[in-house]
């Protein structure tokens, strides 16, 4: 692969602002939209950054994966509630020797993307972005933008830095992405749960900002302790099995974290405007995978477990209530 | 005592629907109000319950504790979250060797009010109740009506079932209360806990009906999970220095509450209600002093600590929004 063509599949704030910045930086990005298609065919990509705004008047719009050009690099950044559609998908778009990008949230992904394309062609993206789209084929980034990159290997296993990995890196670098590659896919999955676990499932269940949760003592509290939880269950799933002491999440890491947060403006997790737009929420990806590993790894997470039941209540509660779904809306991966 | 006068401090859903029933069946009975006193001295109070509605044109109604006389019987309808007013009410209303009788929900106010009025003279009652104030001065009852009865001792140790008991016992039972009495208020209040834990929790949290948390899977299992913890937390906190097995609260009693909330019509619990209508909630009473009191015990409680601190936020957001509250006003007792 010299150049790579991209496929987005799923054109909502994650999907859209990469694709986008990764065809202003003239690569070759080809985008399956849903709700948006006849608009994003007609009037492309509207992109609001805190590096600027930019217009993309026309991009390769798809409202049917078998219509789209087999692509070296299938970006997959759906919900995780639409992760059923892959296995229809993935075939249709990912060229022979090509990669599926998971830039998705949550844990246990690329195992299923494995499945349907094999492991060897399964590299996980850890997207570190706030955005949302601001309607049919507008996005708007918020803060951060970064990416952490790493093969996929059977069971999480720790592996090599690759020369496709590089490419790919390169392909964002060159879209002004920054960029971090890495061996620790499954480590990287879990601190990114550190964040989305608390943030994701208090901002639903006590209807809260990211700041109103860090305002308040008892909420920053159960932000810790749930956190907590995370790292305990990392440990035993990453760290346990691995040679190396750095693949565990330590107190500075979560401290770092929480200065972070507190630093960023009152933010609307991603879980909280799927809810608040009446989509399902991420659960099974963000909790309940999370919860079925720690406890074949022998561990209760009790905390993250009765955040996990009601959020399952709140979801089937709205979905029964016969709010319309809609995938490839907006999205942010935070 | 032969022929006991009573006090009612709070006349919302509770004080209200017992002080009539007690004044009804012959007992002079005294009700000190808030916000409903000028509606309440003109108009006197309206019950409707399911055994039958009846009115009370003329009530001895009082604003301010230095009006009433001192009563045999001073019974604390307030929520809680008013009990900051009891060193400056009890004092001024309890008869010399009177009692003071705590009817509300939660753990440890009998030991505030012992602080106020000396051990000897408090009793603990615990009203199963499904009761709201629909109006000024007019309480629904819903379902149930019945007491159970206990001497506080210091420490909460299990005690006799003293005269003065039973006759107090005799006045309700006269106004066709079912009464039980008992010598464990520790176990009666930490069952009372099983039902009121998870359902006056998840209730706000979840902005959920009990038929509603019964009806979902996840949610069932969470209030069971939740009445699991309450029954491990009062097998450590009644159970041990107790020679006796049936202090226990036993699978079979969670499961007969679980059938019996089932079988209940859909219910808004009273601290949703209080929630609703913008009044803080009970969380200390309810959540706090059980978590505290498992704490000392030795004993973590992650599932309702979460809810606690849940709860906490939610009651502190609303508070510092502005919304007023008001001593006695609806209130039901579970």
């Amino acid at each position: 692969m010299s150049e790579r063509s991209y496929a987005i599949l799923g054109t909502g704030a994650l999907g859209g602002f990469y694709g986008a910045r990764l065809q202003q930086a003239g690569l070759e990005v080809h985008f399956l939209l849903h709700r948006d298609y006849q608009h994003v065919r007609q009037h492309g990509l509207v992109v609001e950054s805190t590096e600027g705004n930019f217009t993309l008047p026309q991009v390769h719009a798809y409202s049917d994966v078998q219509d789209m050009p087999r692509c070296d690099v299938v970006a997959v950044a759906l919900k995780t509630t639409q992760n059923y559609l892959l296995p229809h998908l993935l075939p249709a778009v990912a060229k022979d020797g090509g990669v599926v990008l998971v830039l998705q949230n949550g844990l246990g992904v690329e195992e299923e993307v494995a499945q349907i394309v094999g492991p060897q062609r399964v590299i996980g993206g850890l997207c570190f972005v706030c955005a949302n789209k601001i309607g049919p084929g507008r996005i708007r980034q918020w803060d951060y933008s970064s990416i952490f990159l790493a093969e996929y290997s059977p069971a999480y296993q720790p592996t090599e830095v690759t020369q496709r990995l590089r490419q790919i890196a390169a392909d964002f670098e060159r879209a002004a992405i920054p960029i971090e590659v890495g061996q620790d896919l499954l480590l990287a999955r879990w601190r990114k749960l550190v964040w989305n676990i608390p943030f994701n499932g208090l901002s639903v269940v006590l209807n809260a900002t990211t700041a109103e949760l860090m305002a308040n003592p008892d909420a920053r509290s159960l932000v810790e302790e749930l956190m907590d939880e995370v790292a305990i269950a990392a440990h035993r799933c990453v760290g346990e099995g691995s040679s190396t002491e750095n693949r565990l999440i330590t107190e500075n890491f979560i401290q770092k974290l929480l200065e972070d947060t507190t630093r960023m403006q009152p933010y609307r997790t991603s879980m909280k405007i799927d809810y608040e737009t009446g989509r399902p929420l991420e659960v099974e990806a963000i909790f309940g995978n999370p919860l079925r590993a720690a406890q074949q790894a022998g561990i209760d997470l009790p905390k993250i477990a009765t955040l996990y039941r009601q959020l399952k209540f709140l979801d089937a509660r709205q979905q029964i209530a016969g709010t319309s779904s809609h995938p490839s809306s907006s999205h942010s991966s935070v």
